[in-house]
């Protein structure tokens, strides 16, 4: 018998790749932090002899979340200024509030509230961008969360950085730091095609290629966004985008809720990635992104929930099921991105995005051990017909009982083992009684 | 001090009427089933004797929630055939196991799952439209649940009735035992225009003045059912129940996705009700429901779920996010369905529809104490700025701890204190069994 770490025996195990496909009665062996074997449970107890040894008899097994847009510290702003119009909401309320708050501890406090909310939600990894990506960073290493970091990037000045140079400059050193690191990698972050001109994104475009690192950025959000860049551009951000040579498989375009065919045409010939976030582009009205038609076309959709600004939660179990339905009603066809898609879009399709799928996203031998446990025992997931139909469109992530990245249990029966839980409550409760005492 | 039956203090008591407020360190007074008063905790605790006292802590006490559409017994085909085209779906799956499972075992088995659910979820009242009615109005009543049970009524012969003779007579044979009920109603629920033919429908028009109860109809789901009636009647489906006079504070017209703005103004000017299902039309691709439109016309919108085989769940906490979110998209408003409105869409205004808004819907003095606890104090639940727009935005019905409906407490941390839980688990599995091996 061979050796192993842990050996988890679970009533579906759902590997994401093949999509559309389930194991009943199988098991899926772990050692150094990696899928070694997924096997019928019968074979699995005779070939391994585990330090762990976990038998979920109600429980789907499933790839870690990638939530492939984030601003993890906004979380620390969740509800402070809901239903209003968006320049009101980001004039009145939004960047007064990073203008007067925004900090190292502030993102610290954030991102470490945030992490714990998507651990406990069954998310492994995130795509972040935001000020002081290197306290996001940290919180997410600390934390044994997997994570791509935003070197952001935006003409004008913040507490950050002062200019192009220094936002650049401060990003490659962040690249450097976790140049090495197993779970930490960086992405450029310029934030959108209407805040960041020509020049430096064809430098972000040249040092992306140089570093091997995504560029992630917002792109196509509104249909003011459209109107700007024709005016100020003569094009639409994308065909600049396309222009300056950011269209590539290294762009992740996050929110498109503004495309024609011909972009949708230009994206899949150019192999970019699509991040669609449908709650927030529904809180903020900024218009409905075409999954369906991408999807069909050939282009990458990964899912991400955005800041709990604009959401109000990091709840990838409800990102995939907003993006199940809305997909279906956008498309005028009830069998438009069906469940197992929006799976796909949760796990691999982000990982392929962020360029690291030969290490996440699904659960095949090899790829690391980055796994949530589903509890499908509850009398609102009766009667099971089809467990992937079941976590989309019936389940939540308060279903959640146990998450491993790389192997390592960070949830426990729905227990953070990584984090202190009262604390991080208690700093966001603190932080939130500042900030609403100044948003008078 | 007066002795009374319960006083429960909350973190924050969110009444409902008046729209937009919140009590901080409050209590409410229950006495005999009914909410005797809402007032500071401190003159509460001198005021009254109370054989309950709960304190809590870190929680929202809100009204019950009203599911305004449902089809309980559907719970058993929830996840049976999802991602399938409109007509797929109905032809090869909903209604052949329709025609060989629908039975009064069927109906009690799965009526029982979803008020399960329901309850544990927060809703307290359900109005239902399905075969065998009288097995649904037995298990709400037998387990202390309210709900508008549906006389239904469809042109065609089914397993319940044979003509519309037999569904009027069998209906109101279900309306004289509940007449005098305290928890049960009826309302007629002829299927839908297109179902339903004139003269079955002017005598339920006839019959709803009689008894003085409700109409529960679905209206405009679909563009197909528009084409149909122009084509059939010469005129869309509404003005055909208007020339019917079915249009009248009587009607709950349910889905409404296919609106011209004089349709809108014509529900305004005669007062009918809008029974807003924003997941069922998503996920069957329905089309979307003007819901601002309407609110801003004066039409009282309520919410339904649907049946759980075209949602998946009967979880009215998604429904209201849903609602609220979908409404801003379609709007192309942010500042559209904010929060409040989407929680009174959710509570008062299902009452109102019913015509039960004297007894429930809000918590107010004289009404029915029929309350729902939320727990706030998770961290995914910070930092709180305002406690509807968490409820609606950053909350779900996992965080429902306690339930009373007329004063009896239904859900007590968490667990069913009138059902068995394990029991109606199981019977689920097997009906899943027994479709699933008959769905090949």
């Amino acid at each position: 018998m061979q050796q192993i770490d842990t050996l988890i025996q679970a009533r579906w195990i759902i590997p994401v790749v093949p999509e559309h496909s389930w194991h009943e009665g199988h098991a899926l062996a772990i050692h150094d932090g990696s899928i070694i074997d997924l096997l019928p449970a019968g074979e699995a107890v005779r070939k391994y002899r585990a330090e762990v040894s976990l038998k979920l008899e109600h429980h789907a097994l499933i790839p870690g979340l990638v939530n492939t847009h984030t601003h993890a510290a906004m979380s620390l702003f969740r509800g402070l200024a809901d239903d209003l119009p968006l320049m009101e909401w980001l004039n009145g309320h939004i960047w007064p509030a990073e203008g007067r708050w925004v900090s190292p501890a502030f993102v610290h406090d954030g991102s470490r509230l945030a992490v714990a909310e998507m651990l406990r939600g069954g998310t492994t990894c995130f795509s972040d961008m935001y000020f002081f990506p290197d306290e996001t960073a940290r919180v997410a290493a600390d934390n044994h969360m997997r994570a791509t970091v935003g070197m952001i990037l935006i003409d004008f000045p913040t507490v950050w950085a002062a200019d192009a140079d220094e936002y650049i400059h401060k990003g490659l050193k962040l690249h450097d730091e976790y140049r090495n690191h197993p779970l930490i990698k960086t992405a450029f972050a310029p934030h959108a095609p209407y805040t960041v001109s020509d020049a430096p994104l064809q430098r972000v475009q040249t040092l992306a290629e140089e570093l091997d690192v995504p560029i992630h950025m917002h792109v196509h959000e509104t249909a003011d966004e459209i109107g700007g860049s024709v005016e100020h551009h003569q094009v639409r951000p994308l065909r600049r985008l396309e222009k300056l040579g950011l269209v590539s498989p290294r762009l992740l375009a996050v929110h498109m809720t503004q495309l024609e065919d011909e972009e949708i045409e230009l994206m899949a010939r150019l192999g970019g990635h699509v991040v669609h976030c449908p709650e927030s582009n529904l809180k903020l009205a900024s218009g409905f992104c075409p999954v369906d038609k991408l999807v069909k076309a050939g282009v990458n959709v990964a899912l991400g929930t955005d800041g709990a600004a604009s959401n109000n939660d990091l709840d990838m179990f409800g990102e995939m099921r907003s993006a199940a339905l809305l997909g279906k009603a956008v498309a005028a066809d009830a069998s438009a991105v069906p469940a197992a898609t929006a799976l796909s879009m949760a796990t691999i399709n982000g990982a392929r995005a962020l360029g690291i799928d030969a290490e996440t996203g699904s659960l095949e031998i090899g790829k690391a051990a980055d796994l949530v446990a589903v509890d499908l025992g509850g009398l609102d997931s009766q009667p099971l017909y089809n467990p992937i139909s079941q976590l989309v469109y019936a389940s939540g992530r308060d279903k959640v009982s146990d998450v491993w990245i790389a192997g390592k249990h960070v949830v426990k029966n729905a227990t953070l083992t990584t984090m202190d839980e009262n604390m991080i409550r208690q700093k966001a409760v603190e932080w939130g009684r500042k900030i609403l005492a100044s948003d008078a």
